[in-house]
């Protein structure tokens, strides 16, 4: 008789993201003649720039051809991208990246899910706290957390390094010496992140106690200030000890397109064993490439008119993001992020819990946000709002804060 | 100290299509004059159908304005394609399959890979020998294989039914007790496929046993003979333990635009744990669908206009497939497959091991296949052929085959 994976009925309750969509549905269909407004999944609203579309427009065209219609893709993903990205997001900061490090996929959902598939199973996994769910959820399933703890909402085997205020929501290095350390700055949730400084000494404790970095920088294109690292590996010897996670979907609007991509650097290694290789597995094994189309438009993202369009595009959201900022102050929230990074994180006023200003803010304000509670047990007492509406949905939407 | 995925390294060689392709690069790096035919990796050839075309086109359009552009997907696929499939798939045959019974992905390789993460790790896996490498790779990926033996090529934990001349390429059931188990008809890479009969016999025992047929149907509108079964939910009692995979990537033209789905019934139970919830778990935690424009393309795909048109490109295929098999055989080699299938499957002559035809083919007649023998044990001594290429360098490869 077949068995399931037990590790999956350990997970509490749905995917974060999944549970948020059912409760806004059933309110929906409750009051079909309320508009909602979301500032809440981090999905983007404008459309893709220009130089994009007929990127697309032109990959298809080439599909129609006999002469020049692409099958299966290369492993890794084109060359032309790779090499685009290699120049583009390495070699612009003086990073040396082989293209044979870089491993295109269709997004950094998928890539930092799947990476833990390549460690052992008793590895020890550290994650800030709050954290996308994503990282934490992949190891339970993998049977890497131990139990769940259902009054603390902590996995008895996961270190947690806890983001607060107290802290400016960077973490401190662990007590407990973990294997595998999730990162991700700009950071979701909080859209704090650290400077080149700060992240180098968690390449330095990484490389001290033999411990892989995943750092996921899905949000690199909203860094604004001086000194925070648009990559790991602007870090001293971060090579060694560091796998990269990199998306399209905020950066050029692709959260329906998909793309991504993934560095595994070939120096990174246990023992004789690459990593690099072990992911050149699997990615041949599992997985079959982004569509050939995609894969075109994503290449034009780093045109010159690309850049230009999507300048523009990051601009429009970090206005919003800017306007959330001050306008909840303004109000008397308390409130951190939203300057290299499209997430404001606020603190919920009169003690609510994350979930209760959740139910309010739908229920009075017709505002979706996303519970600070659902990325952590330290993200309990704070939510996230997102830049990513339209400038208009997002004035109405402050404005309807306003009046609670 | 971090540890890698011990599994991983058991793994012999890399995985099959990667080998051949470094082998054939390989050979064209030292022989640039040579113009090389592939009838290997079962890429397709013919563009994509008008109709899909003018899909992706104007689905792009809808990416380029705010009023109709799509971010995140629904974490089972749209609805638009899901009901569609339902229909046309399911209906057509007089199969009720609910829409919530089906998740869209990005194609069958990674379906048919990532499906044995929500069983448990001592489950036993039966396979078809020769088979698609990508059910066994995966599953010793995690753990549930057992040790490698390099004489006979098997592994120690897993249930191999051999398909071979001798039972016309039909598995029989297997002695030992499966608690998964991996079928694909039409059949990759024999080409050899069951009635209706033969595999109400498998649901049957299934159900008997209390095991799970992981059912892979990449290849159904290769279907050409009365009594072959569409979908395995043509059986009776199958909802109750079948998973049915299935892929655009052969029927339409997909293997670089990629899209597939796959059917996880709601009936289908371990006790109380329905697999249903567990992959919907899975699909929403670790992957976030496939692009937008591609699922409108899969939607064409269905249209009158599509279904007229792929029409015609699989007769395109299949004459392809008929040529190879009559020209083989008049020149006495013994052959079979290519009537419910793209793949011609031919015992290699002068008692040739696979790999040795795989070589003399390709430096001799500069045509590519794929070695039976990377399909499992019981595929040495056979040699697959695809349909898939185009009319005239079929042709030409099967001048070169005469002439060796």
């Amino acid at each position: 008789m077949f068995k399931v994976n037990e590790n999956y009925l350990k997970l509490p309750g749905s995917y974060l993201f999944s549970t948020i969509a059912k409760k806004v549905n059933a309110y929906k269909a409750a009051n079909p003649d309320k508009t909602i407004i979301s500032l809440g999944i981090g999905d983007v609203t404008q459309p893709l720039a220009p130089a994009i579309i007929d990127s697309l427009h032109h990959a298809v065209d080439e599909m129609a051809d006999a002469k020049t219609f692409r099958g299966y893709a290369p492993d890794l993903g084109y060359e032309f991208l790779r090499s685009t990205i290699a120049k583009n997001d390495y070699g612009k900061h003086g990073i040396n990246i082989d293209i044979g490090e870089i491993f295109v996929s269709d997004g950094a959902k998928c890539d930092s899910g799947n990476i833990q598939e390549i460690f052992a199973e008793d590895n020890k996994i550290a994650v800030c706290d709050p954290v996308y769910p994503v990282y934490v959820d992949t190891n339970v399933m993998a049977g890497r957390t131990g139990t769940y703890n259902s009054d603390t909402q902590m996995w008895s085997d996961v270190i947690y390094m806890p983001c607060t205020s107290e802290n400016d929501f960077a973490p401190e290095l662990p007590t407990q010496t973990p294997d595998i350390i999730y990162l991700c700055f700009p950071n979701n949730p909080t859209g704090a992140t650290v400077t080149k400084e700060q992240l180098q000494i968690w390449v330095d404790y990484a490389i001290k106690v033999g411990a892989v970095i995943i750092y996921d920088a899905a949000y690199e294109a909203y860094i604004s200030e001086e000194n925070v690292p648009h990559t790991i590996y602007q870090c001293d010897g971060a090579k060694a000890c560091a796998i990269e996670c990199r998306s399209f979907s905020k950066n050029a609007g692709f959260t329906g397109t998909r793309l991504g991509f993934t560095v595994v650097p070939k120096e990174l290694k246990a023992g004789d064993v690459s990593l690099n290789a072990l992911w050149a597995r699997r990615h041949g094994t599992k997985y079959n490439g982004a569509p050939y189309i995609i894969q075109r438009a994503g290449a034009a993202v780093y045109s010159e008119a690309g850049q230009e369009q999507l300048k523009n595009q990051v601009s429009y959201y970090m206005n919003n993001a800017k306007i959330i900022r001050k306008e909840l102050k303004n109000i008397g929230y308390s409130v951190s992020g939203g300057i290299n990074a499209p997430y404001i994180w606020l603190k919920t006023p009169d003690k609510m819990t994350s979930w209760e200003f959740f139910d309010n803010l739908l229920e009075k304000a017709n505002v979706v946000g996303t519970p600070g509670s659902g990325f952590g047990p330290s993200g309990e007492g704070y939510f996230r709002l997102t830049a990513f509406g339209s400038y208009e949905s997002t004035l109405t939407a402050i404005e309807r804060i306003k009046k609670l």
